[in-house]
């Protein structure tokens, strides 16, 4: 048995990130940017106008003003200005030279070409070219998952492809005699297999397609889908098993990784819902075989199979972390020895994160899955804990 | 000049949620949920063991059975059990009958078909019939954002279609005699448009498109397209006008809005970076004119914006709220007298979340947005918040 901390320390430190790829700016949303961006030019490159008003000389201390030009933004007419000379001027635009003052419309009296100045600010009002960055600064440092903003400062330097982490090529098979498609109804004794949509929508939320099959629990059937090139597995950089429960779906797994040539690192974790928990590598791909109970199954996913994607991706540092909140009612974990993750509603209150546990019966129990967003952390032994208790949590939607 | 707040819950007032739409299963990730949906069967379905072992009658005290079967998950083979019987049971696998008990194999020495037992639980390991949720529970009430593992319950109640809120059909339209594509080389004078990319990357980032256009600040050529069926404005429910700042694009984007029909409901906001905030409506379809510096233009989408979405979508509780946080270093707020939104970087240390404030000169700063996912709210008037001090902030993450 591991702790869920060796097993989350382990994911961050066993995968290698994988390789880059370009994609063009559009596709770079909630990818991981991977080489620094530096400004090709000083950040505004050039200086303009912060305000709507005229542009004078700041060495003129005149009140009075003929204006000699208008410059909006997008306009460029360089001139000096001789004294008693101003510019009228839009935000935005390009001061026409150096040495300039802007004088705000709302602090001038214009009467045709003439402008007479009733205040001037101590302030220039002007945006200095190299203001927010010089040429050559590094804007984007690598690793970093790339968000709207960040792709809004890309456009703005005119970047037009990125370098990027490809994506994880994955390969997810259900197996188990008793599942069949969500579509079907079951005979007696059979369930719906709820793991499949599980999987893909945990990855699609993460902007992730995946390979999926369902088979029984048969050895030979599994082996064979999962050899077979045509069927996507020996090529995965990341390989999920979702175990069955029909002949003992955790050593069925286990044998069939070993077999495949993976190394077991993880072969159960000392928490629930999940005991059965196998982790394994082959080369640099990492395999996990997944407890089939949706409950264990969806706990699983959100905290080991996420680990494994941001060190694939090339941020370990996007590991699932603990933050701490506030129990919006008792949390009564009867006669649990072990540590638990109790699926829970996370919401804010006066400020603060505050969770409220839902109510599950067992790992196979998916009805707390309509509302959990959140994961608390308790330990093992812990009989009751008491509403306004603080408790530590992960999130489980997806990192941004 | 309206306040922040009063923005925030006048546009979760005015709009009505948009209509419903019938989505396959697969459709449904990050879609609000608008029906109750109910169990169509006990869940689970069938009583079935909850471990592996050999289920005998609760009645039976023998410590020697004969194993008469063998059930696997997916079987279903009723039978009477007689005092000395045992049937051998999978995890997860349908009892064979009622009255019986799970004994655990760990807990069982197997000889043949002879099974002893070692030592007997006073808890029964089995999952009842009914247990999660009796046939005609609600399992999940509107309005909900459906998650990953959401629709894994609801594949597992085999419910094939979904009643969710339509998405907007959203319109944006970026003026401006400044700015050019990103993929140009700007002239002097001009820059290139981001917020064209920043508006595309928000939307998509919540799963959702838009229809986008290019345009001068000329009166003419921007009505004429927001008037044109084909150019989707009229049937926006959601229009997004980024004002160019070329000649006062502020008040451009008001006569604009005020000639096609729209009443204003905000002219500006009492907050900075993003004072020149317009906030309509026509009808229902709700339109805003964002100011064209980036950095406000950031700051507007990820607070009004995202409140109108939210709303539009059937969820006004979704709408941006403030969490505390603590300042990872001091805060430099010289001279603002307004309230103001400062771009952060948030991360969690020791269980609690850390703002990290980032350095911006001036609200076409766009440097900040390589790594803010956060907001913080500085009262007017303050200057200097020091390192540690507590703070409200927004996050600006997808809601999830």
């Amino acid at each position: 048995m591991t702790s869920l901390d060796e097993i989350l320390s382990m994911l961050g430190a066993i995968i290698p990130p994988l390789g880059v790829e370009s994609v063009v700016l559009d596709q770079g949303l909630g990818r991981v940017l991977r080489e620094p961006v530096v400004a090709s030019e000083d950040q505004p490159p050039f200086a303009c106008s912060a305000m709507d008003g005229f542009a004078v000389r700041l060495d003129d201390q005149s009140s009075e003003f003929r204006t000699v030009d208008f410059l909006r933004a997008g306009d460029w007419r360089p001139r000096s200005l001789a004294l008693g000379e101003a510019v009228r001027i839009s935000t935005g635009a390009a001061l026409p030279g150096d040495g300039l003052q802007i004088i705000m419309i709302e602090d001038a009296e214009i009467s045709g070409d003439r402008v007479r100045i009733l205040r001037r600010d101590a302030v220039r009002h002007v945006r200095e070219r190299g203001e927010n960055a010089r040429r050559g600064d590094t804007l984007l440092a690598p690793p970093r998952r790339l968000s709207a903003g960040a792709l809004a400062l890309l456009a703005s330097l005119g970047v037009p492809r990125l370098s990027v982490t490809r994506r994880p090529r994955i390969v997810h098979i259900a197996t188990g005699n008793e599942i069949v498609a969500p579509g079907r109804t079951p005979l007696p004794g059979q369930i719906r297999d709820s793991n499949s949509t599980l999987v893909r929508a945990f990855l699609a939320a993460r902007g992730l397609p995946v390979i999926q099959h369902r088979a029984p629990e048969d050895f030979a059937t599994t082996r064979a889908l999962l050899t077979d090139p045509a069927q996507g597995a020996p090529a995965a950089d990341l390989l999920l098993i979702s175990g069955g429960a029909s002949v003992g779906g955790h050593d069925f797994t286990r044998r069939l990784l070993a077999e495949l040539g993976c190394e077991i690192l993880v072969a159960k974790v000392a928490s629930r819902p999940g005991k059965p928990l196998i982790v394994a590598r082959r080369g640099v791909a990492v395999a996990f075989g997944l407890p089939g109970n949706p409950l264990a199954h969806f706990v699983c996913l959100h905290l080991f199979v996420q680990a494994a994607l941001g060190t694939l991706a090339g941020l370990p540092g996007e590991t699932p972390f603990f933050q701490e909140g506030v129990l919006a009612g008792a949390l009564d974990n009867a006669g649990a020895g072990r540590e638990t993750l109790w699926p829970a509603r996370q919401s804010i209150a006066g400020g603060a994160p505050v969770l409220e546990p839902l109510r599950w019966s067992s790992s196979g129990d998916l009805t707390p899955l309509a509302r959990a967003n959140a994961l608390i952390r308790v330990p093992g032994g812990a009989r009751e804990l008491a509403r306004g208790a603080r408790v530590p949590f992960v999130s489980t939607t997806p990192p941004a």
